[in-house]
């Protein structure tokens, strides 16, 4: 399932201004951070896959378990293969991370609210750095994708997904413009996802941050008993 | 661009029996392998590239190279990511490839014809493997994708070509069911690809052969200056 519970457009949610004007009182600061999941966080996003599933109303599909993603996430290099951004929240600075690959650096911004935000299931989500309480908010899986017109990779957004008192913030787009910058340094020459098309208000957003939505392509999918009829296919 | 030229379903061209009914004098036999792509493929790889995009009229979008595939293809072992399968035909017999990988045995497949295959590109396509003489008639790449609800990894068919002279004859099935097949040894959840969705027959083939075509997603593309504007993006 791609692009869950995207941001909508800036026209319904303002983005909150980098620094509030001088005349304005500091509101409430949010320092947000981008970084490279790993397997420490795989209990993290497997609730937040399932929250995911529940926003969708797909939970009869939902059969990952932690297990799974144990053994098939963080098999290779970041961006080799499956990849995932965590994105990070705190009510207090967050150090910057030591670049443990090359190919990529954390990236942190701050907000300002006018009132804080209210988490619910924040102990569900804290992170412990040392003395820091991080608290996790949503998630952006992707992976190379491969275009032979082009001759050269993408990466194609599997799933973006932030927690539901975290939407309409700005976030959703700073996950994807972070996938979108990647690509970018890498040399790459598309980044696609896929989104429900009574979904006029994603379809808008996609489109403000310049994408294209194609509208004659369908997905074909073979999969459960119709895939394992391949078992002993004679090709 | 995906699945290009896919075979007619079946009642339009009926599969060709593995062996004539004994009453049949035996008719034209031909020899097929499909294998895992080298490197020493890329010239062929990239005619057939181009050839798709001129049976799609899009080879205004066609830029790739044989350098830029060189750089961007072969550079994990297959399976792990972009995987292409070449289909080779011969009139005479081809003989079982080593398999250097455990993963995957190449597969031989023999057809009978009423008439032989005229085929006008054969010395384009031409193979030399020691004394035998083997032509390339199609290929299809693919790569892993990511079910985050089912928790494992599935194949993405990004190509599947077969050249005008060999459609129609129970090939793209072949190469089709060689990567479902695939992604049943490997324990992996779903074949995923698109169609354009006026393609009637390759909707009703692909259903036959037990794909389900998913009506509501569309495919969002970010590429070109709209992409290139990310990269030094404030995200």
């Amino acid at each position: 399932m791609a692009a869950a519970a995207p941001p909508p457009p800036p026209s319904a949610a303002p983005e909150p201004s980098m620094a509030p004007p001088e005349t304005t009182p500091l509101g409430h600061p949010l320092f947000t951070r981008i970084r490279l999941a790993a397997p420490s966080d795989v209990p993290f996003i497997h609730k937040l896959i399932h929250q995911m599933a529940v926003f969708e109303r797909l939970t009869h599909l939902f059969t990952a378990t932690e297990s799974s993603l144990h053994s098939t996430l963080f098999r290779s290099p970041p961006f080799d293969s499956f990849t995932i951004f965590i994105l990070e929240v705190s009510s207090t600075p967050i150090p910057p991370l030591p670049s443990i690959y090359p190919s990529f650096t954390s990236i942190e911004k701050t907000f300002n609210f006018d009132i804080p935000i209210n988490d619910p299931e924040e102990d569900a989500f804290t992170v412990n750095f040392g003395k820091d309480q991080i608290i996790i908010a949503g998630f952006v899986l992707f992976f190379p994708n491969y275009s032979t017109f082009l001759g050269k990779p993408g990466f194609y957004v599997e799933d973006l997904f932030v927690r539901q008192c975290y939407r309409r913030k700005g976030f959703g787009k700073m996950l994807l413009s972070a996938v979108a910058k990647q690509a970018v340094k890498m040399g790459y020459g598309r980044v696609e996802w896929v989104v429900l098309d009574w979904n006029i208000n994603a379809i808008k957003f996609y489109e403000q941050m310049g994408a294209k939505v194609l509208p004659d392509w369908r997905i074909c999918r073979l999969t459960g008993d119709a895939l394992q009829a391949y078992e002993n296919a004679n090709v």
